[in-house]
């Protein structure tokens, strides 16, 4: 329903900006949200990107529409707006969305645009750059509401029908003592059913879960899933409450960090390329595939070693297929359990040893089952026992190894603070081929005395 | 310093248990939040997870403890638990969690339990039951505030003081006309900040993005991340306001997708297998592995075709692997693209062409460069050009082969509304594997007289 309503919106809106129908298009663009206009913008050329862009009058929709585009579309359509015009744009959006649009600027840009903006909004900006992108800090929202312990729940409500009108999670209101230490939290419900004149500190949670501005965005993002928060306070080393970040931010980082994994494994980089030129997209992938390239290389060198073998017993080729593409197979299921699973926080890096041997467990039942279908399917054809019980044992060996090679690496990897994911993928798959193919001839040869 | 704090959580907890250390237990229990003593659980064996549960002594910390637990702990956890304390825990806990594991119980028992159950809550219960689970009414709270229109901001504040003490999600409020149908919403920021006197129709917010039950879930959630809200009403046919689904259940379903996704795509099975015992797993991996173990089968009956040019030319066999699996990797990069553009929402089913002709522009080009790469390294070894072009070219074959299935199949599949995550992985692997290892024979004896 949703995309039959979005592809009906995507047809219409080419259909205007081809006859030029300025009005119309009007018309839909101010009842439709930024959200569903950045799926539209997607399916755009440059210029009808540009053309549409200036027909939308309200700037707050232009500020969602900006972060909503794809890093690229958002560039070049930037080219084409106006500088002042910009800054207007960004002065009206939420301060970690600036700094996220600003950091992807050339340099001398932002700077132009830092300068230009009105000095309080610049100066939250230039503070949150001063984070890492993906630390609690750089993700941070600096609007939040913090009040005083003695405040009266009515002095609180009447703080918010005069100030913080703009920030956007009003829901949780943080109490800091009076060096902005963060002491508890009350939330808007408690304060609305409370009555009038009792202070914040009689009511309020001193137990709040607070994150550090250096966290990985990734810790804060399970923190604010494990126990359901709509937000996490983030202070400094101080404990000075100085941003929070909200549960729509923590959704995009899951996405995100769930799309990498995917990407990593398969080898195919981190961002996203589908919206990438050919080119582009195809110098981010070649690199991948040199593991599998200099891979297939060591197979070759290694299989021309067994010339003499494989002249005699031509057949002897015909199981290479079967034992890589079962390795590989057995070996992508072991390292996605595992470098899910870490992300997931479901598999603990303590647990590095019972994971491994269970998942060598299972290699080895696994291959001898599938070496006992496969041998016998060797004996049907070619009826020559030796082969057969080669071809089991190869399999039962290669699909142990790729079990505990799967499992292992990622692991391994995790343990000192490299990405598993990255680790797992191409190189796994690769390692695990050429053992195999090496496992192979070396049984054959010696139980067929080749 | 999150995992720490939990490493050592465990640690104490464990040696505690092994020491019988009950006092010392009750306190650490009682003050460890249950999404922290659920991560506890999964290290315990399951004696020692029922020890820990007697200790535990409050009914909610027990209850949240249940939604947290994997499948197959909570159903060993409650068979130790006596039917009536179960039924005090539900109780206690949201609607929608308690419909959830009453569906993971044995059919006769969650009947005696629904029987058991206070009326009210049961029948709300039961009707959650008749949602299929991954709908927007399986996943929905039946508790949220309904007020009519012409409420004025002070009743509804009354209201809150009074009722709805236990929704779960008490900052936004639904506005219904007569027939409980949903007219509007107003957030409990706006109704704290406008004059006490005003009616709710007169601020309410007309234009409610709202689902229908039957909506699968990772439409909802996608809803309810693009238009960063923190929840979104869920109506029945006749738009009569039934539930809610709330932004906590919205992380729960992308994080869940995600998993599915991968292991999908691996051949893992669907569910989290890593608490499973190591025959069950073996059990749910095994059948994902016949697809590869018949393509196996099938690549040595080709091979076995070529067996006279093969004991001419045994080194023809060296180049199995590298074909297979330069294949084999752009494959998995191109399904795995599409597979998560598709969950994502960036890549839209009706630009299947656009972005299959794209996969198959990246497979030409790359098998171009490793063509020539690969060639030029047969060329080297085996000085024979035949031999080195026929490589270059089987590459070249096998790699644009490879993206454009791997773009295409799962492109097919979702759109004859089957998974693409599971036609991708093992199958398109396999089928890539076959075609490369029959065209590079075919173009190798062809181009080498064999």
């Amino acid at each position: 329903m949703q995309t039959d309503r979005n592809k009906i919106l995507v047809e219409s809106i080419k259909r205007l900006l081809r006859r030029g129908a300025t009005s119309h298009l009007i018309k839909i663009v101010n009842k439709t949200h930024a959200a569903d206009l950045s799926m539209v913008f997607r399916s755009l050329s440059l210029s009808h990107q540009r053309k549409l862009f200036g027909i939308i009058e309200d700037t707050e929709q232009k500020g969602i529409l900006f972060t909503e585009l794809d890093e690229d579309t958002f560039l070049d359509l930037v080219e084409g707006v106006e500088l002042d015009h910009f800054v207007e744009i960004l002065e009206q959006m939420p301060t970690d969305d600036v700094a996220d649009l600003i950091g992807r600027l050339p340099e001398k840009m932002s700077d132009t645009i830092l300068e230009k903006m009105k000095v309080e909004g610049s100066e939250e900006v230039e503070d949150l750059l001063r984070y890492k992108d993906d630390t609690a800090g750089g993700i941070m929202l600096p609007d939040f509401i913090a009040l005083a312990e003695d405040t009266t729940a009515k002095e609180a409500i009447e703080s918010l029908q005069k100030e913080h009108l703009d920030v956007e999670m009003p829901f949780y209101l943080y109490v800091v003592d009076r060096y902005d230490k963060l002491v508890g939290v009350i939330s808007l419900r408690q304060l609305v059913v409370v009555p009038h004149e009792t202070t914040l500190r009689d009511f309020m949670t001193t137990d709040v879960f607070s994150v550090q501005t250096d966290m990985d965005q990734e810790e804060v993002a399970k923190i604010v899933a494990r126990y359901d928060i709509l937000a996490v306070p983030v202070v400094d080393g101080a404990n000075k409450l100085v941003g929070i970040v909200t549960v729509d931010d923590v959704i995009d980082i899951f996405r995100r960090e769930a799309t990498e994994d995917m990407l990593k494994m398969a080898g195919a980089g981190e961002e996203f390329v589908e919206t990438k030129s050919v080119l582009k997209s195809t110098r981010i992938r070649l690199p991948w595939l040199f593991a599998s390239c200099l891979g297939g290389i060591i197979a070759f060198l290694i299989i021309g070693h067994f010339e003499g073998s494989l002249s005699k017993l031509a057949y002897l080729a015909a199981f290479i297929p079967v034992i890589m593409g079962m390795g590989g197979n057995i070996g992508t299921q072991s390292s996605t359990i595992v470098v899910r699973g870490l992300a997931t926080g479901r598999l603990q890096l303590r647990d590095i040893w019972s994971v491994v041997s269970k998942e060598l467990a299972i290699g080895l039942i696994l291959g001898l089952v599938y070496g006992i279908i496969i041998g016998m399917a060797a004996q049907f054809r070619y009826s020559r026992e030796a082969l057969a019980v080669s071809v089991g044992i190869a399999l039962i060996c290669s699909m142990s190894i790729a079990a505990l090679v799967g499992s292992l690496v990622p692991m391994a990897f995790a343990r000192v603070n490299i990405d598993p994911a990255v680790a797992s993928g191409p190189f796994v798959t690769t390692a695990i081929d050429i053992i195999s193919v090496f496992f192979y001839f070396q049984i054959a040869t010696t139980l067929l005395g080749l």
